[in-house]
């Protein structure tokens, strides 16, 4: 058992300094993210911090990945076993939005966050952030199409846009939210949401 | 005559500079903006950038509002003397998605872009880009209830709910437009909004 220890402890401290890293990525942005300015906010050396990360971008993409794990608990988790797709799709979407309005990240949704700062950045992290987004989008379209079978939602509603156009309310939702600091602005998602999923129901 | 030159050359040399700090605001961010890169960028030496612009912070104001002035003749002004309140709003937002299609902006909405980066950073330049950005809500909610007052939309409709959605398609499009280069997110805007006018019609 002794021998795991250091690793354990290794792996704990490292996810300590992601959750750090994906916190601050939401306010100073993940190029904000120098191993130097994260090595200050934890404390630790910067040495310290080059032993879990080899380069900044190795420490962007393992931030994006902690904070895909971390929205993956809080949002997708808690409906996953949920049967009906139409109550899944709801569940998302509020979970998502909850989730915003309870600032798991200072700076809002993550992925909004760091899709407007790297949307013209090419390489291994916009390529990433965009394989995210796109698989968010197309679970939302997957769940829309089993409810449409089910006979839940109707048939000639694109579930393309319809995904899209849910996304949007959480999007707008989100930038507003943060910008004025003003959960009217995440009323109004959901109220958009229950809104247009009422209009799409059979 | 001969007096006045040296200050419209100047006043023209302003409004170059802002113009390149604006399109590289939606790329590197407005923080990006340090007159060192700029004055690189322009082939300028800092100390003529400093004649225009004593602080950061005034360069970053200068160019919101060169953006704004760059925004409302690409968007708001050709359809501002249209007396149908319906037909200018639909005029606006197919301008607005046109505006982002077009890149008059590398990356994409300006507001967008500087929203996501600033909406954590209190200060002067937040405070603008908000008040320009419910300027720009507020003008769209004053054309949904006179087009509700002419008859032309639903009474039933919230103007600022239905402001909120159609914000919400072009947000979204431009988002996705720019993250993944592809005009296919515009095209579901443009569809988005056509779908909301309609149901909101009489």
């Amino acid at each position: 058992m002794d021998s795991v220890k250091p690793l354990a402890k290794g792996a704990r401290s490292r996810q300590a300094i992601l959750r750090t890293a994906a916190s601050l990525a939401t306010v100073d942005g993940l190029e904000g993210l120098s191993i130097g300015n994260l090595a200050a906010r934890l404390g630790m050396s910067k040495s310290g911090l080059y032993a879990h990360f080899g380069s900044k971008e190795e420490l962007q993409l393992a931030t994006v990945e902690t904070a895909k794990e971390i929205f993956d608990a809080d949002v997708v988790e808690p409906s996953a076993a949920l049967d009906d797709p139409l109550a899944r799709i709801r569940a998302l979407c509020f979970a998502f939005i909850d989730h915003i309005e309870r600032r798991v990240f200072p700076g809002g949704c993550f992925f909004a966050s760091v899709t407007a700062e790297f949307d013209t950045h090419p390489g291994a992290v916009h390529d990433r952030i965009a394989e995210l987004q796109a698989d968010w989008t197309n679970g939302l379209q997957a769940l829309i199409e089993e409810a449409q079978l089910r006979g839940q939602l109707r048939v000639d509603e694109d579930p393309a846009g319809l995904a899209f156009e849910l996304d949007s309310f959480i999007l707008m939702g989100n930038t507003r939210f943060v910008l004025n600091n003003d959960v009217l602005y995440l009323r109004r998602a959901r109220t958009s949401i229950d809104r247009r999923l009422a209009e799409a129901s059979v």
